[in-house]
């Protein structure tokens, strides 16, 4: 019991996760982010929706406590545990286009999007279908006056985690982050452990 | 020739508009907020993404020089005047759910969110095709520290306006805003206008 599964660095996974079960996401090394997407598994036409999040939770940054909703206004994810409570959920997946763009004199890799897009097609979700994603560990400070962002190395330190509970069936995906900003430049891998009790640690 | 189309209160509006054409959404009687949404006239799943917009502008204030882009990190619009400098980019349109949840003892309305949908079906777009709007005259400041946002009256005054320059070809979909705290509980029309040249005003 209490699996844990480790995703490679610069990949991505995906899977089902039941109402009730609670998904725990690792940062085994330290200063990692995980791009994360949900939708539902009766319908992947309901998908977790940034702007609903916003406008019920009345916050851009997402902690314990905070609830995670879809586009169809219903509750996916409810944030019950969070030794970080710093998350980004401005931003869409890095992608080739955001390679070129971010780092022109860099090789281009197909981002957390191509491995969100790969690892989601099983499920029939198309890479038209994702949206901003609830990007885990992902340090993005907004100026309040300006409203300029900026990426920073995220906080984590090794062991770090979130836990959430489905509050409904979900298909969830799963990265470990491509970009060479989000984490610092240095790619390292992310793990994740799903349980069905409340001891999710 | 610059024909100005009136937006009824609590209603929405869609059309198409050619890349190169200039829309002026313009505010009449002042303090009012226009939801606007935009897909790719040759293939809808191409959508306007505030995620893909804040990467790329580096910043959650768009206003004049800055570009809207869509989730296939296309340039959909470019602000080219904006006589107001705040919009919002953060929330979905609002909803019976949302109605019920803000406001529960007021009377229920399908708000911006069934007015777009109602608008959209025609070109064979889904109300679950609908991401976050970009919300004209809108004003939600985000507390930098907290990440706390709220949403405030307008500060749009008779006759403000915001043009923009399609950038590819569009359907997009437009609203006079239904919610009351958007808009200070006034409900009011919203105008705009398409032009082909430079002469936009």
């Amino acid at each position: 019991m209490n699996d844990t599964t480790s995703i490679p660095p610069r990949s991505g996974a995906a899977f089902t996760l039941a109402k009730g079960e609670l998904l725990t996401v690792i940062d085994p090394e330290g200063m990692q982010v995980s791009d994360m997407l949900a939708y539902g598994k009766d319908d992947v036409r309901e998908v977790i929706s940034n702007g609903r999040t916003f406008d019920y939770e009345e916050t851009i940054s997402l902690t314990k406590g905070n609830v995670l909703w879809s586009n169809r206004s219903r509750k996916m994810l409810a944030i019950i545990e969070d030794t970080v409570g710093r998350h980004d959920f401005l931003l869409t997946p890095c992608s080739t286009d955001t390679f070129r763009h971010f780092y022109p004199d860099k090789p281009v890799h197909r981002g957390c999007f191509g491995n969100l897009a790969e690892a989601l097609a099983p499920y029939g979700i198309e890479a038209d279908a994702i949206p901003c994603a609830f990007n885990i560990f992902m340090n993005v400070p907004v100026n309040g006056k300006t409203g300029q962002l900026e990426v920073l190395p995220p906080s984590s330190k090794p062991g770090d985690y979130i836990t959430m509970r489905a509050e409904m069936d979900l298909v969830v995906g799963l990265t470990a982050c491509s970009a060479y900003a989000s984490n610092g430049g240095s790619f390292r891998p992310i793990d994740y452990r799903i349980t069905r009790d409340g001891a999710a640690t």
